[in-house]
């Protein structure tokens, strides 16, 4: 099952080169995982934070490769799919597109944090990133 | 005529206080404006400046008031109304509310600028200002 | 007493018209304000964040001027002054210059809070901002 | 040789968990490879992009390990060496320490743009980069 979601590339995203400027893109990533989060797999980024700070998913590995530039206005079409998960981490694909054009692919490994430290998945949690493994879809 | 927008508030718009960092706010307040321009104005800040980079809406002026704090999963209406409409420059304000709750006020000064100066603005934009004039609300 | 900050102008600051996106001058007085708290107020921002939230300055109030564009490579010359020291407030000026040329003029208030509320400044913190007071210059 | 630059962990750079949030992170590798260009390779983004476009090095691959987090007041010490250069493409690696510890690892791969085509280095940036391969240090 792909989670989908559209960006409008704004103002605020592009550098003197009138293209994404690529930590802008890695916002729009972590944007992305949290609405993933939120919408699909059962725990907003606010529920992990607001109480007390114990929870959290920070992302520990991330690979990016970008195949063709975003310009102002471009809305760029973000598919997020799991790939593999483990007992406190997931690994999640997220492509970008305008069109047909593929214009980015990335690549993020996220642990899940409870009280500081690396911990098992929820059984929750667990089942809503299932739903998304690759071979589900 | 009220022009109004929602902005869910994400982790990238969050400070180690948990609340908006205010730089952040401006970047909603330039997107509101930016957006409005696109939709109700009649000109695209990628058309103003994808074309040779001839035109654009810089704000030499902004004051803004920050109420309350907003926080991880609020979700914020803005709106937007002209308060006054000169040769070559519009004063908009842009208020920020979570329910009943003014968060931030804003009053933003933008001048029209044709190849790098300030010029008047052309008849079609200045009509889609002018229906978005507080007496004409 | 004068606080000066030189912020050189990278990628990062500029948007597609090739300048400062106003956004990021915000960043810029936000880290002058940072800077001076930690270098000539006496307490650091993380200082006051680290230990449990219970302390920050939050601003309340800012009013830009911004006249005349900064373009990437420029290298801005901050300056901070203390216009007005409140019980629990303060009042700054900070000004970006590059050269002669005045870039942009920013008023910021801000206030301390202790504990989720405005509170008297305590005496080490307000002996620092004095120091800064314009008419002490 | 390799090429140093210190990165103090102001506001601006943190998450509601207090931690540098890593876009961010991403714009300190930008700025760490900008500042390599203009000191160490011989030609600015300034030079390359004020210049009516023609030229610039956007980045077409990114891996990064984040091993640590770093907090604000925080002072990370980055470090970029010369991986690999190709015909028309660089391969660098940015770390970041805070004293012994690893905070980051990063590889970037840059292409050459002359005039919105890839194409060979110019000898005198050639000469730059090669200066800091790897094997060179």
């Amino acid at each position: 099952m792909l989670y989908h979601r559209l960006y409008p590339i704004e103002f605020n995203h592009c550098d003197p080169a009138g293209i994404v400027f690529y930590p802008r893109y890695f916002e729009m990533t972590n944007s992305v995982v949290e609405n993933f989060f939120a919408d699909e797999v059962g725990m907003s980024f606010a529920q992990m934070h607001n109480a007390g700070m114990r929870n959290g998913v920070p992302t520990v590995h991330i690979e990016a490769d970008f195949m063709a530039p975003s310009r102002l206005g471009d809305k760029v079409a973000f598919t997020l799919i799991v790939r593999k998960l483990g007992g406190s981490s997931v690994a999640v694909e997220i492509t970008g597109r305008m069109g047909e054009e593929l214009r980015l692919r990335a690549r993020l490994t996220l642990v899940w944090i409870d009280n500081m430290k690396a911990a098992r998945w929820p059984e929750a949690l667990r089942a809503g990133l299932a739903a998304h493994l690759e071979e589900a879809a």
